[in-house]
Formats: structure tokens, sequence, C-alpha cells
């Protein structure tokens, strides 16, 4: 199972540019949200600049650098298809960015996937795969995919164009902020965005926090230890946190990335909760855990001047189940 | 109990454009989205350029109107404050209106309204006086606030300015839409969105229809009928659109609306999740009113050629209940 190596691009602010450049015209330019009574309720009073990723093609930053990687294979690579593993935002942005481009898709999802995520990765046209949910079935299942089609691995966050490409988000963000701002906080799961992020603003004064769910804190616990920790067993209600960083992007948020502030499932709850009520967007607990980071008395004691970017990272919830507030409630 | 009489502007497009200079430094320019999916879908397969006036400051198209108003007033009748009876955005939106100029604000609401409503008034800052829930009392505690503090009714559909103001979300949108629109359309309560905008698109040859819900139709009643009703029994879950339509407000709609297409709660929460789902937006029942309207087979019997405007009116809902698809499951 091998990832595309078509590119040689190096892990640097420009390479996020050229990232840029080559999405701009298949990504959406997703809108830039402040809130009054937001920003006034915190003890610092920054004026907060959501960006809304939500509101990203496929409802998730993923589809940027799915996009992106795309646009980096060659002719033969993309007439025999890209595939991939994934229970979530990321087998659905791929499978989008394929289609947009007439390219085939196919994702390897385990059996005992929700089924919203299995309606929408076929809603946008990709053949899934079934197999077993356990790590060893998944890369044998794509191994097998792979062989039988020569489709292109397309990796969900561990691969240097998808790290890059996350990173436009925060280029679009500086440049759509009217003023500069003091810092950025972006949630970390695999790592792709957070790598991503922290590319993006080299050079720029802009200081780059990570936020993570504290039932998968790998990447916080491997911050502390020195050492990136892919053995911690995983329980949160952000889904999409629930995977190890990455063995590219721990070290690029082990340089550029301040801190990384742990956050408790009640936390992420009362900030999507609050995310809901005062910026009207529908945001899932992955996409809440910045905000929420912020919102913490470790982020406010840290005492930053100045305007403050929060990532919103989705939008993909199953709107079958139960509020998670009224669920606490019941 | 009167209105402010200051403001003799005709009902034009042109005061319409004279409403957006006025506002425009106050009112948020809200973002409009489009759907492959949601376009896709539907028979006509026309695009849909969604208005999201659920992003607008307060959650709701009222602000404008709230704000058009305020800008008409002398500087005598704005140092003795405005007021309003509502239960619902008016209210609200008068309210940070007027806390954005530094202006007192009034408001009559009736003792049984929700929780989440008074709060996000008695957030804005507005005084609140509750009164029994009834026409005659709101009218006489209104009479009464207005004799204590010489403020300045500030009506909620039944007023020139209102109207001109609320008539502002379409010149936005078309602004902002890629292509030129063949038809808009609103949803229609008291009437003051569906006429501004009527207003608002005279000369442009865009098509303008009003959706109502079908236990408030008393706008869709009035004009078969030839008259207006304000007799009509209203039992809808769009709260936003139960009030009859105003006496300003019909003869605009009966002149230059082509039509009020009446959509059931059904329609109108299927329609709602939808845009929870595609839109990743938070959207009151009444602001899935016109969505509901385009989906209906009478609305797509008209056989429109071209891209459709959808206004979403507000995203002000009690999110500590149950979702309304939820409900219906249960």
């Amino acid at each position: 199972m091998s990832a595309s190596t078509s590119s040689t691009l190096p892990l640097t602010r420009d390479s996020v540019l050229i990232a840029q450049r080559a999405v701009e015209p298949h990504v959406r330019r997703t809108p830039i949200f402040t809130s009054t009574s937001l920003s006034g309720s915190l003890p610092g009073k920054n004026t907060l600049y959501f960006k809304a990723e939500n509101l990203q093609k496929g409802g998730a930053f993923k589809f940027r650098g799915a996009s992106f990687s795309l646009s980096q294979l060659t002719r033969d690579e993309l007439a025999k298809g890209v595939c991939t593993h994934s229970s979530g935002n990321h087998a659905g942005a791929l499978a989008l960015a394929a289609r947009e481009r007439g390219v085939k898709c196919y994702v390897v999802m385990p059996n005992d996937s929700s089924r919203p995520k299995i309606e929408a990765v076929r809603s946008y046209g990709a053949e899934i795969t079934f197999c077993e949910p356990t790590a060893n079935a998944r890369a044998a299942t794509l191994a097998s995919v792979q062989a039988h089609t020569g489709a292109t691995f397309i990796p969900p966050y561990d691969a240097v164009n998808t790290i890059l490409g996350q990173g436009t988000a925060l280029l679009e963000l500086l440049d759509q902020a009217p003023e500069p701002l003091a810092a950025v906080i972006a949630p970390v799961g695999g790592g792709g965005l957070l790598a991503g992020t922290a590319l993006a603003s080299d050079g720029t004064h802009v200081r780059v926090f990570g936020a993570e769910p504290a039932g998968a804190d790998d990447c916080a616990q491997g911050l502390k230890e020195g050492k990136r920790r892919d053995d911690v067993q995983a329980s949160t209600i952000a889904d999409g946190l629930r995977t190890p960083v990455g063995q590219l992007n721990f070290p690029i948020i082990q340089q550029k990335v301040e801190k990384v502030i742990v956050v408790s499932d009640e936390e992420i709850i009362a900030a999507m909760r609050l995310m809901w009520e005062r910026l009207k967007l529908i945001v899932e607990p992955s996409g809440a855990v910045a905000f929420a980071a912020v919102r913490s008395p470790e982020f406010q004691a840290l005492g930053i001047i100045g305007p403050i970017g929060i990532i919103i990272s989705g939008g993909n919830i199953d709107l079958s189940k139960s509020l998670p507030w009224i669920d606490e409630m019941q």
C-alpha cells in the first residue's frame, strides 16, 4: 500500500501557497464569521474570527487536501483512479473531489460505519468496499483494491500533499480577516489540518495552537513526552479526532505549534451548542473543539492580545439522532 | 399608539435603494449559498441561490427594517428611544439595532413568551414590559410605555420604513448572485419581507413569489378573494409567520407578487432538515418555508427556467427542544 510519490514539494509555507493556487478553482472560499456576543463573553475579549470549513464542499476542510492531492497526480494516475480508507470526512471529500474531475474513486469502509456516512460517500459516486472494523482488515482490503485497480492511495492526513492542501484554509482566513491575527487555533486528530496551518503561518507572526479532546489526547501527551504516541485508546464525542497524530504531522506540530490545549467532551458540547445558537451554523463535535479550547481557562490564561482565528473543521453530523446537550438533560 | 411619521418615502424600488445606502454600514452583508445536491434534486434543476438572512445580526432579516427605521428618526426621537411589541425576531432586531446606536429600546412581550426569546431581547439591552397574551393588552401596554417614555413605535411589518428596509436583502442577493435570477421567493407572515422584496424587484425582470404555511395562509386566501384577511386562526410550526399580512403590505403583494405558494408543516419540516443537512445552516421553520415552496409540485409545475433566489428569513430556534423531525419519529 503506497501513497502517491509524484510530488516532491517541501513542507514549507511556499508549498502551501503553491497548493492554494492549485486548489483555488476547485474549493469553496468559505466565509468567515465574527460574533460580538461570543467574542465579548470571554475574559480576553479578543475578536474571534471563525473560518467556516463546515461550509466547505463535502462539509469539511478535508476537501482541500483531497483536491490538492488530486491536482498533483499524473494523467496516467488519474486514469486509474484514487482510493482511500476512511469512515469519515476524508472519504466523502475525496469522492466528491474525484467526481468533479471525472476520476474514479474507491473507498474502503469498516462495515460498522454509520448509514449517513455510507450514503454520503455513495452519493458522491465512489465505489465502496466494506471490511471488518480492524486496522489489519482495512490495510489488507485497501491493498487488494489497489492491486485490482491500480488506483493511487490518497491518505487522510499523513502525506505531504494532504498537509499542504489543508494549510490553504489559514491562507484564506488571513486574507479574509480585516485585521492581522494574533493567533490561530485548529483541532488535531491525525494532524493534517494543524500541521498545514502551522506551515501556512510560518513568518506571519501568527501564534499557532492546537485543540484536542481529552478522550483522544495522544498529540498533547506526545508533545509532553517528546515522542509521538500511537497507543492512546480514543473515547470522545469528537469522532473526527479519534485518530492518532501522523508520523509526518507530529514533528511539524512539535516544531511550530506553541501548545495543544486539551478539552473535555462537556466543554466540546457546550462550545458546539453556543456555535449553533449564536453563529447559526451546523458544527460537528470535532468542529467545536478549537472554540472549546479558546474558552478554556488554560487558553485564556495565556493573555493573548488581539484577534484570534478559529478553524471550524466540519459540520457533518447525524441529524436523525438527538442533539448531544439534549441527551445530557435526559 | 402612533408609528414614526418622519419618513415620507414612496413605496418604490428607488426608496429601497435609499434604504440600502442607509443600512449598509450597519447590517451584515450575509453570504449566499448554492448546493449542487439541492439544486440537482428538483425536477426543474434550477440553480438555487440561498440568501442566508439567518446569519444576519440578531439571526433574522428583521435587523434590516429595524436598522432603516432607526436611521430615519430625528435626533429628538432617538433621544427618547424606540419601542415595539413582539414575541419574536423583530423585538430582538430592534433591541440590537438600537443598542448599536446607543438608543434606548422598550419591548412589550406577552408573559407566555419563551425563555430564549425573552433572554435574547434582554441580552441586547432592551427594557421589557410583560403583558397578558392578548391583542388588547398588548396595545394598551405599548400605549402606556409610549406615554411614559415618549419612545417612537417601530412596527414589525406594517410600516413604510420597515418594508423598505426588508427589501434590501433582495438588492444584496441580486448583486451577489453571479448570474441574473429568473425568480425569487420569500416567506410571508406580516408581509414586510415579501412586500419589500417585491418593491426591490421592480423593473428587474425577476419574478417574485411568496411562500406561506398552510396553517396561516391568510395572504394566499386574501389574494384569491381579492381582499385582505385578518381573521385566519394560525396554527403552524412556522412561528414567525403566524401574523396576518399587514394593511400596507397586502396591496403591494397583490400588485407585484405573481403567486403565494402554500406548504404544509410536513413540507416545511422536510425542507428545514434538508437545509440543516446540506447547507450546514441553522434555519428556523419560518426560514425553510420558501425552500419548501420551491420543492412543491405547484411551484415546479410553473416550469421556471433559470436561477432562483430563496430568502432564508431567520435561524432563531429553541435548541433546548428536540428537533422537529425527531419528534415526528417518536
